[in-house]
Parts: C-alpha cells; sequence; structure tokens
C-alpha cells in the first residue's frame, strides 16, 4: 500500500536521505533529556517584546506592500538595509546583488539545482555541515573532501583537490564551523582567496555564525579576498529569528542571474511580510541592541561548558575552544565509537550529535562529537557536561 | 565578464526559463498602465486592520514558538486549522498527512524534483498554468498536452494519453483555472477519477481559486473521488495574503513521505510566524468574514468586464464566462496574433497576457489572451476594455 506509486520516483530521489540530526532531534524531545544537540538559538534571545512595535510599525509603514507577491530578488527595503548591516561583515554589495532566500539552507539548495548535474563534484571541508550536504546530494554530486586542522581548510589539500579533480565548487563555513567551531585562519583566507581566483574556482561561503563572537578579533570573510569567486550565504537565524527562514547571498553575476530565476521557478519569492519585518528589526536599530544580549547569554554558557569538560572528560579526549559560535567538537582516542556513546548519554539523559554524520565516510569520524552550548542553561550545561564525563570513563 | 563560471552550470539550468509574465510585469508598471496581466490580488482584500490584533494573539499565544526552528511538516496548529478549512471544501485529511509549502509553487517545484527524472513525461492539459510549467521545467521533463474544451479536460483525451504514454503525473487545476477560468464539470472529475484509478495513474489537482465563486454552485474537488490517486495543493494566497507564502498539498503516503524528505533538504521548513499568522486568521474566525468581502469585491468586476467586452469586442471574438477565480480566457479569429496586439494595447495603457505563453507549443495559442479583473476597479475595466476592443478592431 505505501508502496504504490514508488515506480513515480525519480533517480535523484534515491539519493536523498533524511538529515539524521533532525531524526535524532525527535528522541531529545523526551521529558528531563537535557539536549546539547540540534543548532537551535536559545528561545530567550528572539525580541519577542519587540516584535509588538516592530509589527505595527510594518503595518503602518509597508501596509499591504508586505502582504503582495513581490520581487523574486526580495524586498526592496529589507536588501538595501541588508547591505548596510553586510558592509559591517566587509561584505559589499549593491542592493541589485542581494538575493533574498527562504533561510540560507534554500541558498545551498539552489545552488545546487543551479550548478549540479550527476556525477559533478563539491569539493567539502571534512567534517563539512551536514544541511549543507542534504541539499547538494539531492543533485546527485560526488564529493571530495579537504583535509582540515584547527585553522580550517588546508590550503595544500584545496589546490591538490582542484587540480585532480573538475571541482563545480568548494563549500565552506568559514567562522565558527559547523561542526567543529573552528574559524578559518586570515592567512588562510589570503591564501585560498589566491588559490581560487588562480584556478577560477568557486567558493560557496557559508557564514551564518560570525555575529556570535565571544572573544577574539573580527575575521573578515573570504568574500572580502575574492569576491568574484565567491557566494556569500549567510541568515538571519542566529541573530533574530530562524522562524522567519531569512536568508540572503551575494554571488558573482552569472551566478546570481541563474539563482534568480531558479527561484523564480521553485517558489516566486520569498516571505514579503518577514523581509519587512526583519527590515524594521535592523534599520529600527533593534539588531544593535540584540546581537550584544545573545552574545551575553552565549559567553558564559560556553565558558561554562569548557570549564566543565577540562575537569570531567577524560585526558584522552581533545576539544575545541572557539571564539564563537554555537559548538564544541570533541575526537576521543582511537577505537571510540560515539554513536554508542550516544545511546548511553540518552539513557541518562544527556544528547549531542554523533560526529560521523558530518562526514562524506562516516567511519572517518566514528570517535567525534558535537556538543551545543546555545540552548540550555550552565546548570543543565554542568549537569550534561558530568554525565557525559560518566559515560565517556564508562567507555574507557 | 559576465560569462564567467557558465561552464559550471548544470544540464538543468539550460532547461530553465525566466517566467515571461513576470518580465511582461516590469512593463506594466509604467504610470498611467491599466493592467488586466498577472494574476495579483486586489490589495483592499489584505484584512490589514485585523492583521494588527492577530499578531498580538500570535505573540501572546505562541511567543517563542512561532520565531523557532520547527518541524519541516509544518506549524502543528496550523495544520489543525487546515484541517477544517479543507473539510468545507470536501478534502478530507489528517493533519499528519498535510504538508506546508512556501506557496503553491513550492509544492508544484517539490513535485517535479521527487518525480521527474530528464525525459519523463508530464501530462498537461492545454492550455495550462505557466508557473506549473517552470517548475517542472527545472528537471526536464517532457511533456504531452491533453486536449480540452468547456468543461475542462476531455476524458477520452486523458485517457489516449495514459495509453500511448508512460506518464510520471497529470497536472490539473481544476476550478477557475489559470488561465481560462474553466471549471471541470463533476461529470468530468468523476469521469478522471475512473481512469486514473483503473490506470493507477497520478494526478496534481491545483485548486487556488475555488473559494472565489461569484456564481453557481461548489463543485467537489477531483481528490474527494480519488484521494488515493491525487495530490491536492492549495494556498492562502488568494484568500489571505500572498506575501506570506503559504501553500500545502494534501498528497498518497508514499508522495507525502518523499515531499517530506525533499522539502528538509531544500529549506528545512516553510516560515513559523507565516503559520501562526495564518492559524489566527482561520482560528479566529478572520477568514469567514473576509473571503465575503473579496467575493463581493471581485464579482462586479468581473459582470462589469463581461458586460465591456459584450459592448466593445468584435463579433469575431470569443471568451469564457467563469463563475469564479480571477481570468478571462479570449480567443481571437484565426490569423490573430495576440503578442503584436498586446504591444500595440500597451501603448495604450492597457496591459494583459498574451496567452500563446500558457502553451507548450505556443504556435497553438497565438489567437488568445488572458484578461484579469481583480486588480483594478470598475471604472478602470470599463475604460481598459474600451481601449482593448478599439485596438481589436484596428487589428481586423
Amino acid at each position: 500500500m505505501t508502496d504504490t506509486f514508488r515506480e513515480l520516483l525519480s533517480q535523484r530521489t534515491r539519493d536523498m536521505h533524511r538529515n539524521p540530526i533532525r531524526e535524532i532531534l525527535k528522541v531529545v524531545s523526551q521529558p528531563g533529556m537535557i539536549s546539547l544537540a540540534g543548532g537551535i538559538p536559545a528561545p530567550e534571545t528572539f525580541p519577542i517584546e519587540e516584535l509588538y512595535q516592530i509589527n505595527e510599525r510594518v503595518l503602518d509603514r509597508y501596509g499591504a506592500a508586505a502582504l503582495q507577491y513581490d520581487l523574486t530578488e526580495g524586498f526592496a527595503p529589507f536588501r538595501e538595509a541588508l547591505v548596510s548591516y553586510l558592509a559591517t561583515k566587509q561584505v559589499h554589495s549593491e542592493a541589485e546583488r542581494l538575493l533574498v532566500f527562504n533561510g540560507s539552507q534554500s541558498v545551498l539548495d539552489t545552488i545546487g539545482k543551479i550548478l549540479l548535474s550527476p556525477g559533478d563534484i563539491v569539493a567539502l571541508e571534512s567534517p563539512s555541515y551536514l544541511g549543507a550536504i542534504s541539499a547538494f546530494s539531492s543533485y546527485e554530486p560526488r564529493y571530495v573532501s579537504i583535509d582540515t586542522d584547527d585553522y580550517g581548510i588546508i590550503p595544500a589539500s584545496l589546490e591538490r583537490a582542484l587540480d585532480q579533480h573538475s571541482v563545480k565548487f568548494i563549500y565552506l563555513v568559514t567562522t565558527f564551523q559547523n561542526p567543529t567551531g573552528r574559524t578559518l585562519s586570515i592567512e588562510r583566507r589570503r591564501q585560498i582567496a589566491e588559490i581560487i581566483k588562480a584556478k577560477n574556482a568557486l567558493v560557496v561561503e557559508d557564514d551564518p555564525y560570525s555575529d556570535l563572537r565571544y572573544r577574539g578579533v573580527f575575521v573578515p570573510p573570504l568574500h572580502s579576498f575574492a569576491p568574484e569567486n565567491t557566494v556569500y550565504a549567510s541568515t538571519l537565524s542566529k541573530i533574530f529569528a530562524p522562524g522567519l527562514r531569512l536568508g540572503f547571498c551575494v554571488a558573482p553575476p552569472l551566478i546570481r542571474d541563474w539563482l534568480y530565476t531558479a527561484k523564480q521557478s521553485a517558489d516566486l519569492h520569498s516571505n514579503t511580510y518577514a523581509q519587512a519585518l526583519a527590515t524594521e528589526y535592523i534599520c529600527g536599530g533593534t539588531i544593535e541592541r540584540q546581537v550584544p544580549k545573545i552574545i551575553d547569554l552565549y559567553r558564559p554558557r560556553q565558558e561554562t561548558m569548557l570549564q566543565a569538560m577540562k575537569q570531567r572528560f577524560p585526558n584522552s579526549y581533545r576539544w575545541t575552544e572557539p571564539e564563537g559560535g554555537m559548538f564544541i567538537w570533541v575526537e576521543g582516542p582511537p577505537g571510540v565509537d560515539a554513536e554508542k556513546i550516544y545511546w548511553k548519554a540518552v539513557e541518562n539523559k544527556v544528547a549531542y550529535v554523533p560526529g560521523k554524520h558530518f562526514y562524506i565516510h562516516p567511519r572517518d569520524g566514528l570517535a567525534t562529537m558535537r556538543l551545543n552550548f546555545t540552548r540550555v542553561d550552565e546548570p543543565a550545561i554542568e549537569r550534561a557536561i558530568a554525565v557525559l564525563g560518566n559515560v565517556l570513563r564508562d567507555f574507557g
């Protein structure tokens, strides 16, 4: 019965897989569970009180225009607001070059749609953001892995991949990477910019986390070193509200034009009302008050987690100490199976994401795990890390 | 320069075409133009005053949940509200079987994504909704045309197409069709239900207009006669606000499951806040006051247009007299080129959509045009039809 119409499925559908993180999240909604899984903002970061006013301003100022069909490119006042916002991050673009999407996830999906024929090659840092792999895999590519270390991808490894393969594009989360929290160093950014310019290669730079910096100094995006070779994608999900599904990108002209055409066919345009809310969030100055509040909430959570890990985790484990973002990346000693540990931890009411899901070849990441510190408060983080420390010790 | 990266484009990108209606709409924004092009609701149908309250209710009732990441399937209270709304249209579904998308356009795109491999066949009524053709064409199908008359598609023609071709699915706008305004008769619905059940075929029934009925009696959707062979897709764009991009579908189990998986990869989920607004729009009873107001606005506009056409158009022209929807379909005598007439009409400050764009083979629709009556008021409609009548006469 449920097999009815199976013969109607397209070839690409057979390559689609459910996002295992979202499947894991179903378990973590059990009562009493402390979840270090997911990459979900703390609900207390949403400017709910301000939204009563912002909504009124949107209806007063834009009225029917906020509710009507609109341009595929995005709501004009929102694109103007984004130009100023992005300039503070050293992403320089005219409003005409910006495109608005349904979250940065749909930027990634549409990039895949316009660039990937079956068998084409995408270069990924290893490990890489799982949602990007899901989005690209719908278009049946092959992947090559770029080696990484604590400073992000290794330029020589990228160069080798570009020499050996006909790579359609390289996908990178350059700052506070998901899943590792690592930031590509500024020296590496310069080197990579030179490589992609020399080889006329295209990088998709995904930058959802760079506003969440708790320490250290701002690192300009790769886009600022090689704007003609970079699609810069970002989102307001981490600094406003993910439920509004607002992503956007700045792309080289031809890529931008085909992204536009593909988006027009796929959904006509993104939610006008949400774009109007975001316009007022940015232009009304709420964003400038809100981002420091978000940082003030997350910084001590991260410090608490790092401190507790130092006390509770076995010496054989290593982890990143990112200057921002949402994640800490843990590597156990060889032989550890972080998915086995996961189920033991879940029994003890603590959840995280086993790191192998972030690898093209899951065996490369058997001993890894991703811990999120933004969603739960400091006491819960301390309890969770204490539990996790005990579970890790039990597994040797 | 703008050719940089052209070699990176996928095979499917070469099949993508910009939606010519949206290109035509760029011309019609000239000052003084009366536009009978587009399929855009009148802005005075948006419940702007009510939205001040609805927004407050959303923030009071759902708070952070309306702003957070949410289920791929859709916001649970919205799906519950849709169940009741759809039952009034004789579409019966549990909330679990409903999926929410970014406008019905993204239902169509995702249907194409999960079902179409290059060269696969889609059966279309002729003429057909252009946006659907755009959405499907991204996945490189071939099309076969089903013949139509004043009562919609002709069952014998559908049967022949299914016998002669391996059809992945049949796409139909069953009520107040775009572009013709025609409604598939209830007898035909019964016959088509029998055919698709007997041949185990799948219909995508797109139903954005059926709430906009000005005369005559309700016709149950094809879905109600063959629920296991029909993907029923609809939207709140015509009865709430298109800028919120809220579409949804009810589909047979296997199709629903793969739509879910494809949507998860493409954009994680649809705008939670917009879904919460729509929940309150439906549950708060605003929809029941608003739809009759919309009908009261559009009915006289349509009557005015039909009356004026009777007075002003040459005898050699025929047109539909739909019982609802947004469009009237005009066919000129053989030899007429409605695109040439279009440019003459635009010179005289009246715009419409030349009908050939709705055909797989544009030559089949050279003498046709689509007129929209929802966007402009009665005096403007009378002026526009008078101008158009003169232009038609000039062309013989």
